[in-house]
Protein backbone atom coordinates (compact mmCIF):
# COMPACT_ATOMS: atom_id res chain seq x y z
CA UNK A 1 0.00 0.00 0.00
CA UNK A 2 2.86 2.54 0.86
CA UNK A 3 4.05 1.55 -2.52
CA UNK A 4 1.14 3.13 -4.49
CA UNK A 5 0.46 6.61 -5.43
CA UNK A 6 -1.66 8.17 -3.12
CA UNK A 7 -3.80 11.59 -3.43
CA UNK A 8 -1.59 13.40 -0.93
CA UNK A 9 1.15 13.13 -3.27
CA UNK A 10 -0.03 15.22 -5.75
CA UNK A 11 -1.50 17.96 -3.47
CA UNK A 12 0.53 21.01 -4.58
CA UNK A 13 3.46 22.58 -2.55
CA UNK A 14 1.71 25.25 -0.87
CA UNK A 15 -1.10 23.01 0.37
CA UNK A 16 1.55 19.93 1.56
CA UNK A 17 3.08 20.90 5.06
CA UNK A 18 -0.48 19.42 6.74
CA UNK A 19 0.43 17.59 10.37
CA UNK A 20 -1.57 14.95 9.06
CA UNK A 21 -1.24 14.30 5.76
CA UNK A 22 1.40 16.85 4.15
CA UNK A 23 4.66 15.18 2.72
CA UNK A 24 6.47 17.79 3.27
CA UNK A 25 5.84 18.39 6.90
CA UNK A 26 9.15 16.69 7.99
CA UNK A 27 7.21 15.88 11.97
CA UNK A 28 4.22 15.08 10.67
CA UNK A 29 1.93 11.34 10.39
CA UNK A 30 2.04 11.69 6.15
CA UNK A 31 -1.45 9.97 6.68
CA UNK A 32 -1.86 8.66 2.70
CA UNK A 33 -5.38 7.79 0.74
CA UNK A 34 -4.89 5.19 -1.80
CA UNK A 35 -7.72 4.25 -4.51
CA UNK A 36 -8.71 0.34 -3.67
CA UNK A 37 -11.65 0.13 -5.99
CA UNK A 38 -14.59 2.46 -4.87
CA UNK A 39 -12.79 3.10 -1.91
CA UNK A 40 -9.43 4.43 -0.63
CA UNK A 41 -7.60 3.21 2.06
CA UNK A 42 -5.50 4.73 4.45
CA UNK A 43 -2.54 2.07 6.13
CA UNK A 44 -1.24 3.33 9.59
CA UNK A 45 0.94 1.90 12.11
CA UNK A 46 0.67 4.06 15.58
CA UNK A 47 3.89 4.40 17.13
CA UNK A 48 4.19 3.30 20.94
CA UNK A 49 3.82 6.41 22.47
CA UNK A 50 0.73 7.45 20.63
CA UNK A 51 -1.04 5.55 23.56
CA UNK A 52 -4.21 5.94 25.17
CA UNK A 53 -5.01 3.87 28.07
CA UNK A 54 -2.20 1.20 28.39
CA UNK A 55 -2.03 -0.97 25.10
CA UNK A 56 -4.92 0.88 23.12
CA UNK A 57 -4.01 3.87 20.77
CA UNK A 58 -4.83 7.59 21.17
CA UNK A 59 -8.70 8.27 20.33
CA UNK A 60 -7.34 12.19 18.96
CA UNK A 61 -4.81 10.24 16.29
CA UNK A 62 -7.89 8.42 15.53
CA UNK A 63 -9.59 11.01 14.49
CA UNK A 64 -6.46 12.43 13.14
CA UNK A 65 -6.79 9.44 10.75
CA UNK A 66 -10.12 9.66 9.86
CA UNK A 67 -9.97 13.84 9.11
CA UNK A 68 -7.23 13.51 6.74
CA UNK A 69 -8.20 10.37 5.33
CA UNK A 70 -11.16 11.91 4.38
CA UNK A 71 -10.27 15.34 3.13
CA UNK A 72 -8.12 13.11 0.87
CA UNK A 73 -11.35 11.27 -0.06
CA UNK A 74 -12.93 14.21 -1.41
CA UNK A 75 -10.17 15.44 -3.10
CA UNK A 76 -9.43 12.04 -5.11
CA UNK A 77 -13.26 11.71 -5.53
CA UNK A 78 -13.99 15.03 -7.10
CA UNK A 79 -10.86 14.60 -9.59
CA UNK A 80 -12.34 11.66 -10.58
CA UNK A 81 -15.76 12.94 -10.89
CA UNK A 82 -13.98 15.57 -13.08
CA UNK A 83 -12.33 12.84 -15.38
CA UNK A 84 -9.00 13.94 -14.69
CA UNK A 85 -6.86 10.82 -13.44
CA UNK A 86 -4.90 10.81 -10.48
CA UNK A 87 -1.52 12.41 -10.95
CA UNK A 88 -2.19 14.68 -13.71
CA UNK A 89 -3.31 17.28 -11.80
CA UNK A 90 -3.20 18.81 -8.40
CA UNK A 91 -6.26 17.67 -6.80
CA UNK A 92 -8.72 20.19 -5.38
CA UNK A 93 -8.50 20.48 -1.61
CA UNK A 94 -10.76 20.08 0.83
CA UNK A 95 -10.76 20.68 4.86
CA UNK A 96 -13.20 19.64 7.55
CA UNK A 97 -16.21 21.65 8.29
CA UNK A 98 -17.50 18.65 10.64
CA UNK A 99 -15.67 15.49 12.24
CA UNK A 100 -17.31 13.02 14.15
CA UNK A 101 -16.34 9.58 15.47
CA UNK A 102 -17.93 6.76 16.99
CA UNK A 103 -15.10 4.50 18.94
CA UNK A 104 -16.87 1.38 18.57
CA UNK A 105 -14.40 -0.19 21.18
CA UNK A 106 -10.49 0.10 22.33
CA UNK A 107 -8.49 -0.06 19.08
CA UNK A 108 -5.01 -2.27 19.76
CA UNK A 109 -1.95 -0.72 19.60
CA UNK A 110 1.17 -2.76 17.90
CA UNK A 111 -0.48 -2.99 14.87
CA UNK A 112 -1.70 -1.84 11.46
CA UNK A 113 -4.51 0.24 11.40
CA UNK A 114 -6.70 0.13 7.84
CA UNK A 115 -9.11 3.20 7.09
CA UNK A 116 -11.67 2.34 4.90
CA UNK A 117 -13.56 5.48 3.27
CA UNK A 118 -16.04 6.29 0.98
CA UNK A 119 -18.22 9.04 -0.05
CA UNK A 120 -21.86 9.37 0.54
CA UNK A 121 -22.62 12.61 -0.83
CA UNK A 122 -20.84 14.57 -3.91
CA UNK A 123 -21.78 18.03 -4.49
CA UNK A 124 -19.45 20.79 -6.38
CA UNK A 125 -18.46 22.41 -2.83
CA UNK A 126 -19.27 19.87 -0.21
CA UNK A 127 -18.33 15.70 -0.08
CA UNK A 128 -19.47 14.04 2.39
CA UNK A 129 -17.41 11.08 3.72
CA UNK A 130 -18.08 7.78 6.00
CA UNK A 131 -15.39 5.57 7.01
CA UNK A 132 -13.86 2.77 8.98
CA UNK A 133 -10.79 1.83 11.15
CA UNK A 134 -10.22 -1.72 11.59
CA UNK A 135 -7.61 -3.32 13.71
CA UNK A 136 -6.67 -6.56 12.78
CA UNK A 137 -9.90 -6.92 10.95
CA UNK A 138 -12.35 -5.76 13.73
CA UNK A 139 -13.86 -2.15 13.41
CA UNK A 140 -12.70 -0.17 15.88
CA UNK A 141 -14.23 3.41 15.15
CA UNK A 142 -16.45 4.84 12.51
CA UNK A 143 -16.07 8.60 10.85
CA UNK A 144 -18.20 10.80 9.49
CA UNK A 145 -16.81 13.99 7.72
CA UNK A 146 -18.11 16.87 6.02
CA UNK A 147 -15.30 18.31 3.65
CA UNK A 148 -15.95 21.56 2.27
CA UNK A 149 -13.34 22.66 -1.07
CA UNK A 150 -11.39 25.24 -0.93
CA UNK A 151 -10.42 28.25 -3.83
CA UNK A 152 -6.68 28.30 -4.68
CA UNK A 153 -6.22 31.36 -2.02
CA UNK A 154 -7.61 28.63 0.55
CA UNK A 155 -10.98 30.79 0.99
CA UNK A 156 -14.14 28.72 0.76
CA UNK A 157 -15.15 28.15 -3.24
CA UNK B 1 -3.28 28.49 33.83
CA UNK B 2 -0.16 26.34 33.61
CA UNK B 3 0.44 26.97 37.30
CA UNK B 4 -2.40 25.58 38.61
CA UNK B 5 -3.75 22.24 39.59
CA UNK B 6 -5.08 20.16 36.58
CA UNK B 7 -6.95 17.23 36.89
CA UNK B 8 -4.58 15.19 34.97
CA UNK B 9 -2.36 16.20 37.65
CA UNK B 10 -3.79 13.34 39.34
CA UNK B 11 -4.46 10.83 37.28
CA UNK B 12 -3.59 7.76 38.73
CA UNK B 13 -0.01 6.46 37.34
CA UNK B 14 -1.06 3.40 35.11
CA UNK B 15 -3.65 5.73 33.35
CA UNK B 16 -0.89 8.98 32.78
CA UNK B 17 0.36 7.68 29.87
CA UNK B 18 -1.64 9.31 27.14
CA UNK B 19 -0.71 10.96 24.19
CA UNK B 20 -2.94 14.11 24.87
CA UNK B 21 -2.99 14.62 28.24
CA UNK B 22 -0.64 11.56 29.91
CA UNK B 23 2.14 13.91 31.84
CA UNK B 24 3.96 11.10 31.83
CA UNK B 25 4.03 10.51 28.42
CA UNK B 26 6.98 12.07 27.00
CA UNK B 27 5.85 12.77 23.54
CA UNK B 28 2.79 13.65 24.27
CA UNK B 29 1.27 17.05 24.05
CA UNK B 30 0.22 17.09 27.80
CA UNK B 31 -3.30 18.95 27.56
CA UNK B 32 -4.45 20.32 31.00
CA UNK B 33 -7.91 21.04 31.99
CA UNK B 34 -8.40 23.39 34.93
CA UNK B 35 -11.49 24.52 37.14
CA UNK B 36 -12.29 28.05 36.49
CA UNK B 37 -16.01 28.43 38.12
CA UNK B 38 -18.42 25.79 36.23
CA UNK B 39 -16.10 25.38 33.62
CA UNK B 40 -13.18 23.31 33.38
CA UNK B 41 -10.34 25.50 30.63
CA UNK B 42 -7.42 23.83 28.56
CA UNK B 43 -4.90 26.60 27.81
CA UNK B 44 -2.23 25.10 24.45
CA UNK B 45 -0.41 26.64 22.23
CA UNK B 46 0.23 24.81 18.82
CA UNK B 47 4.07 24.05 17.35
CA UNK B 48 4.68 25.88 14.20
CA UNK B 49 4.31 22.19 12.74
CA UNK B 50 0.73 21.71 13.87
CA UNK B 51 0.10 23.29 10.35
CA UNK B 52 -3.32 22.44 8.33
CA UNK B 53 -3.40 24.44 5.33
CA UNK B 54 -0.97 27.72 5.89
CA UNK B 55 -0.94 29.46 8.88
CA UNK B 56 -3.66 27.34 10.30
CA UNK B 57 -4.07 24.99 13.11
CA UNK B 58 -4.07 21.39 11.60
CA UNK B 59 -7.89 19.89 12.58
CA UNK B 60 -6.36 16.75 14.01
CA UNK B 61 -4.65 18.59 16.92
CA UNK B 62 -7.42 20.25 17.38
CA UNK B 63 -9.79 17.20 17.97
CA UNK B 64 -7.16 15.97 20.02
CA UNK B 65 -7.66 18.98 22.54
CA UNK B 66 -11.22 18.90 22.36
CA UNK B 67 -10.71 14.95 23.08
CA UNK B 68 -8.68 15.01 25.68
CA UNK B 69 -9.82 18.32 27.69
CA UNK B 70 -13.46 16.83 27.48
CA UNK B 71 -12.84 13.57 29.31
CA UNK B 72 -10.74 15.46 31.55
CA UNK B 73 -13.68 17.61 32.05
CA UNK B 74 -15.76 14.06 32.69
CA UNK B 75 -13.52 13.01 34.98
CA UNK B 76 -13.29 16.61 36.90
CA UNK B 77 -17.39 16.79 37.19
CA UNK B 78 -17.45 13.45 38.37
CA UNK B 79 -15.23 13.83 41.09
CA UNK B 80 -16.88 17.32 42.24
CA UNK B 81 -20.48 15.56 42.23
CA UNK B 82 -18.54 12.31 44.58
CA UNK B 83 -17.80 15.66 46.50
CA UNK B 84 -13.98 14.89 46.69
CA UNK B 85 -12.21 17.51 46.11
CA UNK B 86 -9.36 18.57 43.69
CA UNK B 87 -5.90 16.44 44.31
CA UNK B 88 -7.43 14.42 47.31
CA UNK B 89 -7.86 11.22 45.40
CA UNK B 90 -7.09 9.69 41.94
CA UNK B 91 -9.91 10.67 39.62
CA UNK B 92 -12.13 8.56 37.73
CA UNK B 93 -10.89 7.98 34.14
CA UNK B 94 -12.93 8.35 31.59
CA UNK B 95 -13.06 7.37 27.49
CA UNK B 96 -14.56 8.53 24.30
CA UNK B 97 -17.23 7.16 23.13
CA UNK B 98 -18.36 10.10 20.34
CA UNK B 99 -16.34 12.92 19.22
CA UNK B 100 -17.78 15.62 17.15
CA UNK B 101 -16.07 18.84 16.14
CA UNK B 102 -17.81 21.76 13.96
CA UNK B 103 -15.14 23.58 13.02
CA UNK B 104 -16.43 26.85 12.68
CA UNK B 105 -13.61 29.09 10.79
CA UNK B 106 -10.04 28.18 10.12
CA UNK B 107 -8.36 28.58 13.53
CA UNK B 108 -5.12 30.82 13.37
CA UNK B 109 -1.79 29.10 13.96
CA UNK B 110 1.09 30.93 16.27
CA UNK B 111 -1.40 32.21 18.89
CA UNK B 112 -2.37 30.36 22.43
CA UNK B 113 -5.86 28.58 21.83
CA UNK B 114 -8.44 28.28 24.84
CA UNK B 115 -11.04 25.67 25.04
CA UNK B 116 -13.72 26.23 27.67
CA UNK B 117 -16.27 22.78 28.49
CA UNK B 118 -18.85 22.23 30.53
CA UNK B 119 -20.73 19.41 31.56
CA UNK B 120 -24.17 19.04 29.80
CA UNK B 121 -25.34 15.72 31.23
CA UNK B 122 -24.10 13.90 34.00
CA UNK B 123 -24.83 9.78 35.08
CA UNK B 124 -22.86 7.31 37.03
CA UNK B 125 -21.21 5.52 33.73
CA UNK B 126 -21.65 8.87 31.04
CA UNK B 127 -20.75 12.63 30.87
CA UNK B 128 -21.51 14.44 28.05
CA UNK B 129 -19.37 17.34 27.46
CA UNK B 130 -20.11 20.59 25.55
CA UNK B 131 -16.91 22.62 24.72
CA UNK B 132 -15.89 25.70 22.85
CA UNK B 133 -12.30 26.54 21.04
CA UNK B 134 -11.08 29.88 21.00
CA UNK B 135 -8.34 31.75 19.28
CA UNK B 136 -7.82 35.63 20.04
CA UNK B 137 -10.61 35.33 21.76
CA UNK B 138 -13.00 33.91 18.41
CA UNK B 139 -14.89 30.75 18.59
CA UNK B 140 -13.06 28.20 16.48
CA UNK B 141 -14.43 25.85 16.76
CA UNK B 142 -17.38 23.61 18.85
CA UNK B 143 -16.94 20.01 20.40
CA UNK B 144 -19.36 17.53 22.00
CA UNK B 145 -18.42 14.38 23.15
CA UNK B 146 -20.09 11.44 24.93
CA UNK B 147 -17.72 10.38 27.32
CA UNK B 148 -17.85 7.22 29.50
CA UNK B 149 -16.30 5.77 32.20
CA UNK B 150 -14.23 2.84 32.70
CA UNK B 151 -13.56 0.35 35.83
CA UNK B 152 -9.95 0.11 37.45
CA UNK B 153 -8.92 -2.55 35.12
CA UNK B 154 -9.75 0.20 32.41
CA UNK B 155 -13.38 -2.10 31.10
CA UNK B 156 -16.41 -0.27 31.14
CA UNK B 157 -17.95 0.53 34.69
Amino acid sequence: MTNLPAIQDFYAENTAHCYGCGRLNERGLHIRSVWQGDELVCVFTPEAFHTALPEFVYGGLIASLIDCHSTGTAAAVAQREEGIPLGHAAPPRFVTAMLKVDYLKPTPLNTELTVRARATEIKPRKVIVESTLFANGVACARGNVVAVRVGENFGSV
